[in-house]
């Protein structure tokens, strides 16, 4: 009965109830909760715990919903099991539907539990323990290898790993964060490395992965129940430093270059509302190897995958005070990933690394096989050499201050309602050392 | 008056006073709390506090001591101001002088507050956000890098920039905390990838630095001003899974070959314990460039480095049943180490980094010029090539199950108290996959 929800483009039907953490805008970050987007609404399921309205989803008195969704982060919610995540998903499906007046026939109730999306402020959805950033996308790996080792495009693991490195949880921020562009030392290839501003700033399109319960240290997650330990995905932009990475990065790979902010979408969209979208993995080539048995599954090959389109949006300062709208620079597809987050996740406990509630891993620069569809600018235009002309006339080789990204995703499916992920934005500052 | 505490080879003297967290062997972990080594026993600072006797560490109502020390980690009083760090180590160190019986004239008081060491379990120091690893040492860097790139093993970077990586925050633990062995994919040179145990097992003997204050996202902390940021150091064992690195760690850096178990030293020895020890940095040889100068100070210069011991035990099973004791596999310095403490710190947030109290960053393998200076069996025994006989007549390449690694570190001068790390130590226990 949210009439914005039944829209034909709307992001966050009924059938999606992503869940996030807000407050109000005239509340400060203290006041944040849990909440689900329903159409330009956000339902405040604390309020709607108070109201007594999520009783029946515990079975016993042994957990408290109530306390999980007033608490300033999903990491609560994400230590459950899926059948309680089911459970509540059901009912907050029900509760929003035509014909139950639960809760829409309380009018007091109503103005109390849905706030308008104007009207919040988005914080961080879950308190991130630690943070990985997968590299699964064989055209990002192909295409960036070429660059930085021509001789030596794709490493020989490549084919046999889910290659992936651990990020900066302290720089995770959400969706909206200005990216000051930061300093670093860079090199010139014939001259002494200096410190000052980067130079070559870019972003990545990825995807991030929450995880739900975890594993204990020494234990592993088998491939079969890896999407168990799944809470749900969402958009991330992996802001990164070209000149700073290709002089840091070798022999322990990217530090500083990558670890200034790395920005998430608020809206956490949850596995089981992604089902109607599991697409198979991406087909091995032949000469191919298949996956060792730890990260091979029947089910992971036939339903792996996620026909999810991103892409990538910028405006320029000019563009946007010339009242133009942004431009797409590329639009791709999740379910071109070499690796599927199945075994991203079964790979990452495979050596007995703990997995917590709220950790969050990130696939890598979602690139696909056409050049429309890579998903940053150091493969958009190759290292600078074919920079992207904007309407203004203006022309990119990699970001300018002022500019702004958004990321958006969603699944799209005849016979089914679109599924959105919302947006994740940011906007260029200019160095510190810029502006002394 | 802690008679212990005065003997001639102990490493927590009134002149140390390190912090650690910990609770009786009759509690559980819930009722951990702050307490400060002396001797053989532990002041619980908690129960002092309690008694009134740290009342004028604090200048004014704003800061509550009781409740940092009660804390079941040190954070809380990590985020203080140095000022107020050695306010409270002064008092501390009045409360345990010779002539003072505030405490040691209260009976009661006095059993509450000191707990044998042999009665206590210690826990982790602190929460830590993000831990990170480093590579401060060109003997190491040299050495390792000769091994994994004959042709080109010290990187052009490694003399501009401390490299780092960031490391896995949710697999740290505590001193005494046994290393299962991990299972992990290697490769052999002629055969494809297997998963499987961990057949090149080591340790790598670093030490942990602990930030204090942080700083904000997108600032930065001048190196004049990194010491006032850290609170203290303790030793740190990097397990490391060889055969899984050398497979994995191209081109993102080590990743599951590091994630399996770090483990730390409890006590928290402060930079103002070290103080007599400080000495100057390494001086570059001729040739090397000079720290750029965001990484260079005459402060740094001359006292960034630390004149501190580095040792390493191994005793395997056989050993333990034949009532032998362990032997020491090497001895090296934290003074040989390229980078300072400090440049470390500043280098980490350059680009903006935020740190926060409780961050961990870890040196890198102290290796010295000298071969018996080495911290890791990669390079004592040279990839294996030159194994290590124990007095059992049991040979070494890597580590065996059963094996037991214990490091030590202390700081000794003439005319000063020797200042000690106590230990760090692990148990290597069988994979999963040897036991089912
Ligand atoms: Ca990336
Ligand atoms: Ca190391
Ligand atoms: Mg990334
Ligand atoms: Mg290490
Ligand atoms: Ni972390």
């Amino acid at each position: 009965w949210v009439d914005s929800a039944n829209e034909p483009g709307c992001d966050f039907p009924i059938q999606n109830l992503p869940y996030g953490v807000f407050h109000h805008e005239d509340e400060d970050e203290d006041d944040a909760r849990v909440g689900v987007a329903i159409g330009d609404m956000i339902l405040d399921l604390s309020v709607i715990a108070d109201a007594g309205l999520l009783e029946d989803v515990d079975a016993d008195d042994e957990e408290d919903i109530e306390e999980d969704v007033s608490a300033p982060m999903l990491n609560l919610l994400m230590c459950s099991e899926p059948a309680r995540w089911s459970a509540l998903r059901r009912r907050i499906s029900e509760l929003l539907s035509d014909g139950n007046d639960e809760l829409c026939g309380d009018a007091s109730l109503m103005e109390d539990a849905l706030i308008p999306m104007s009207e919040a402020v988005m914080v961080m959805p879950a308190e991130v323990g630690d943070y990985t950033d997968f590299y699964a996308s064989i055209h990002h790996a192909t295409n960036v290898g070429s660059m930085f080792r021509p001789d030596n495009p794709l490493l020989p693991n490549y084919k046999w790993i889910p290659i992936g490195y651990h990020g900066r949880s302290s720089t995770l921020a959400v969706s909206g964060t200005p990216v000051r562009r930061p300093l670093g030392q860079t090199k010139a290839d014939d001259a002494d490395p200096v410190y000052g501003p980067c130079k070559l700033l870019d972003y990545e399109m990825e995807v991030g992965a929450f995880v739900g319960r975890g594993n204990e240290r020494g234990e592993i997650i088998p491939i079969d129940e890896a999407e168990d330990h799944l809470f749900g995905l969402c958009l991330v932009n992996d802001w990164s430093a070209r000149d700073m990475q290709k002089w840091e990065y070798q022999p322990l790979g990217p530090f500083l270059a990558k670890s200034f902010l790395t920005t998430l979408s608020p809206w956490v969209v949850t596995m089981e509302a992604l089902a109607p979208f599991r697409v198979a993995s991406l087909p091995r080539e032949s000469g191919d190897p298949a996956p060792l048995e730890y990260l091979s599954s029947k089910e992971d090959r036939e339903f792996g995958g996620v026909d999810l389109t991103v892409e990538v949006y910028l405006s320029s300062e000019r563009m946007r005070a010339e009242g133009m709208e942004p431009v797409r620079l590329s639009s791709g597809n999740f379910r071109h990933m070499y690796w599927t987050v199945a075994q991203m996740l079964t790979h990452h406990a495979s050596n007995g690394c703990s997995m917590d509630p709220g950790d969050l891993f990130a696939s890598g620069t979602v690139s696909g096989p056409e050049k429309g569809n890579r998903g940053c600018l150091l493969e958009l235009t190759w290292r600078g050499s074919e920079p992207i002309e904007l309407p203004t006339g203006e022309t990119r080789k990699f970001l300018a201050d002022g500019d702004e990204i958004t990321m958006k995703g969603f699944c799209e499916r005849d016979g089914y309602r679109r599924i959105g992920f919302g947006f994740c934005s940011g906007v260029v500052l200019p160095s510190v050392m810029a502006t002394v």
